[in-house]
């Protein structure tokens, strides 16, 4: 183990901590933008770092099947083979297994699927999934879990969540990098029982960060903030927090309102690539008819350099021209908007202003956003 | 007017300059990048300058039709619309028109078209071109021209010369922004005498700049080399030479050592997002495979930020997996270097080495790109 966690300060569950790895540190609570195949999609890393992103996260799964892992090793790892030389998180590739490959068969060796790439097939076990991301040299790696779909039933999370423990032993006994740290994963879906269980025993292997899976498999929101309320104050304290691919702005508040650290998601990279921005007033829509002529930023509170630089109008025309610079500027933009928010919110801890600054956020976007579309239907 | 054209050196033919403009200088042998839609695709205004662009095109016949004039007239024209306060040019709409309205139909009044987005109907007449090229407040605006195929006859090539000649007078005589300075477009086709005929007519105009014109209609090289090499010297000493749309770098090469000043061309943008890559030893295709473990940059003496902090396998990596970066990445790549061969270019002319230098460029690239793809068939 490498990696740190100092709890600055807190204000109820919420927590502002500092996570210290070998390439550098990072404030919590954090937003991760997602880099899928070793890239944010039209975000370069000098504007990643202008933003305030201090650690992205990237996909095993995606990297795995190209460029694979014989490329990225020559390079020793992610880190210079894509230009960012601060913190990387790395998932197992699990997720994407069950969510993107075509043919798959899941048994206690691992997962066997076919790429949906050119057709090959695979076999994902947990100790594939570690060396992997061994050679990817991430700081901070997930073990395998199985995710079973949002609306499984009882019996199926719980056997999820059985082989999900038996499989993390695999990961930890595979040998990462020196610099290396794995999390550990906590599912049991929607059964609060079921995510103690898994939390219990998830502890007991005493790893340097744990997370919150199995949120992001299109599950009621109001059942997920029930069980991430009622679980995540709960995850060890000295350990960061992380929950995994979640979500909307106001979801972040929610969860950070809960105890957790550390989050990521394509929410704001697919929403700018679609045209939806995020300000403090809630989402807009830059195809809207309203934005025509308007000579003023999206958010004229907004620091970012989207926002300093270009209007709403030059904007709309992108966007609707399909210039490959509508997706840069809003890209920027709303990923400038999650890394403020986190300030925001860090802000609000050392202050010990969480409940008026959260109530006020949530109150002021239930409003923002009504008519607005959600993040349902955005093309990737 | 309101440009200055000075003339800093010259050896044989070929010229080195710089031209002023109420948006501040540029150098000549100059290249400018095509921003069609009001954005140099993939490439922000930042970059643009690190890169060394001095000056940008535009094009009126896409800004027309959208966002339309109205909107840009809100900003005051397009420097503050794509945030760009350097030096524009914008073309005169016809050569899109002539290329890509599904209808048209061509008389004395100008050019009746429908539009390739909506279909509704239009009419480009000299006038019009021009109150557009106002609103959009480019620092040199083109006169509208006829533009025939390059496989016309002699008397098509004929009777658009003298069309393009009375469209001149009415362009003159269309009020333009005091910073504006109209430049005329020099036509004849393949046929030197029908060249001379329209450069000595139009010439008669005294306009701030001449272009030539016609070249980028899929003629034989060979031949656009011959009249080029013909009338280009002939083309009054004391004002910019502007080569419209041409070319690949050995086309530069060329037209500079004709006594050319100014270039534009999609060809390095349009490169780019197709993985074609340039360098001093040639053309290189990104998706071969050859480069998937190439921890190298595209050129080792290139110091474009690409190849600063990017490997050819990353960059492949991106191109097969169609992330955006990819197109990022590669035009910047391809636009330093068309700027760096015009700061070749001028440092050669100004040394008095450039017979040398054009002559080690063009050989150098007959054997580089031997069994490269041309540029005939890239996507959009």
């Amino acid at each position: 183990m490498s990696l740190a966690f100092s709890l600055l300060s807190r204000d109820g569950p919420a927590r502002r901590g500092q996570v210290t790895t070998a390439h550098g540190d990072f404030q919590t609570p954090a937003f991760m933008p997602v880099g899928t195949q070793g890239s944010v999609k039209g975000v370069l890393p000098e504007q990643l770092r202008e933003l305030g992103a201090e650690i992205v996260l990237s996909n095993t799964y995606h990297l795995y099947l190209r460029p694979g892992t014989e490329v990225i090793e020559r390079f020793g790892g992610l880190h210079r083979f894509m230009n960012w030389n601060g913190p990387i998180l790395t998932d197992s590739g699990g997720f994407q297994v069950f969510s993107l490959a075509p043919l798959r068969k899941l048994t206690e060796e691992g997962v066997r699927f076919q790429s949906h790439i050119d057709g090959s097939m695979h076999l994902l076990s947990p100790e594939k999934s570690i060396e992997v991301q061994a050679a990817l040299g991430a700081d901070i790696v997930m073990a395998l879990d199985e995710c079973p779909p949002g609306e499984a039933d009882r019996s199926t999370v719980e056997r999820a969540l059985e082989l999900t423990l038996r499989w993390l032993e695999r990961c930890r006994q595979t040998p990462l990098r020196g610099h290396q740290n794995l999390f550990g994963i906590i599912q049991g879906g929607m059964h609060a029982d079921l995510r103690a269980r898994s939390l219990a025993r998830t502890v007991e292997f005493d790893l340097p960060g744990y997370a919150l899976g199995g949120f992001s498999v299109g599950e009621d929101k109001a059942v997920m903030r029930r069980v991430m309320a009622e679980i995540a104050p709960r995850m060890p304290v000295d350990r960061p927090r992380y929950l995994m691919g979640v979500g909307t702005p106001e979801d972040l508040v929610f969860a950070i309102g809960c105890g957790l650290d550390i989050f990521d998601c394509v929410f704001p990279t697919r929403a700018g690539r679609n045209g939806v921005l995020f300000s403090w007033a809630g989402r807009l829509h830059i195809r809207r008819n309203q934005y025509r002529l308007a000579t003023g930023p999206i958010d004229e509170s907004c620091g970012c350099y989207t926002c300093r630089n270009y209007s709403l109008a030059y904007l709309r025309h992108l966007d609707k021209a399909r210039e490959i610079n509508a997706s840069v500027l809003c890209t920027i933009h709303n990923l400038h908007f999650y890394q403020d928010l986190m300030r925001a919110c860090r802000k609000a801890i050392e202050e010990g202003e969480w409940s008026e600054f959260s109530a006020r956020r949530l109150e002021r976007w239930a409003e923002g956003n009504s008519g607005e579309n959600g993040d349902g239907q955005l093309e990737d």
